[in-house]
């Protein structure tokens, strides 16, 4: 449902695009159906509110979701979560840039000091989690 | 040395800000070794040559990756890798951010259409990275 988007935040120091955050904020809530097909998300004008962010960002972030499959933009700027079947064979170049962001984060996490003990747990959480 | 630089590619489309895909792909290099202490990276307006962006935006990554501690910045804008010693004690919020980032990377892989297993190899793989 759409209390569900309370749980996004705007990190404003982070340098990604604020419409990107919400995409990436969006995203894990579609794919582990916390937000189910059918279900509103808020007006573009009601999130951009909330987040305190420009109303154009928010249709960004919609439009690109909508381009990826999971959302169905209705009139007045609502949008609607769609049936999205999962794609039957990722992109090898998809999965290539996918792997070195992984690489790449758990490099921040070194550098900024999170012990490799604490990473490990992390990433063990999140295999865990794909069994779910 | 300066030749691991030539592994850094800007994604034009990834919407990550080119400044920040430096960041992120020199830090790998820097936290596992792969770029020492006393190794100069190359100058600025070079590497801004060889990604074909703009010198400022490579001289934005190298700010940020001085403030991180892993730079030291010369005149004529080269820069000299610094002995950069891990924090004793990682910023909490920081640490949160990180999870949160890992969760959206996992979620973006799943709707890229990688399978729960091809994930999980992935996942392990970088932890068995850490060990090392």
């Amino acid at each position: 449902m759409a209390g569900q988007t309370q749980l996004l935040r705007i990190d404003v120091v982070s340098g990604i695009p604020a419409y990107r955050q919400i995409v990436d904020g969006l995203r894990p809530l579609l794919v582990s159906g916390a937000l189910r097909p059918g279900d509103p998300l808020p007006t573009v004008r009601q999130l951009a509110l909330d987040l305190g962010v420009h109303f154009n960002t928010v249709a960004e972030a919609y439009r690109i979701l909508a381009e990826e499959g999971w959302l169905d933009l209705k009139r007045r700027r609502g949008a609607v979560v769609l049936e999205r079947p999962s794609p039957d064979r990722p992109d090898p170049s998809a999965v290539a840039t996918l792997n070195r962001r992984l690489r790449e984060l758990v490099a921040e996490m070194q550098a900024a000091g999170v012990s490799s003990d604490r990473i490990a747990r992390e990433l063990r959480a999140r295999v865990e989690g794909l069994g779910k």
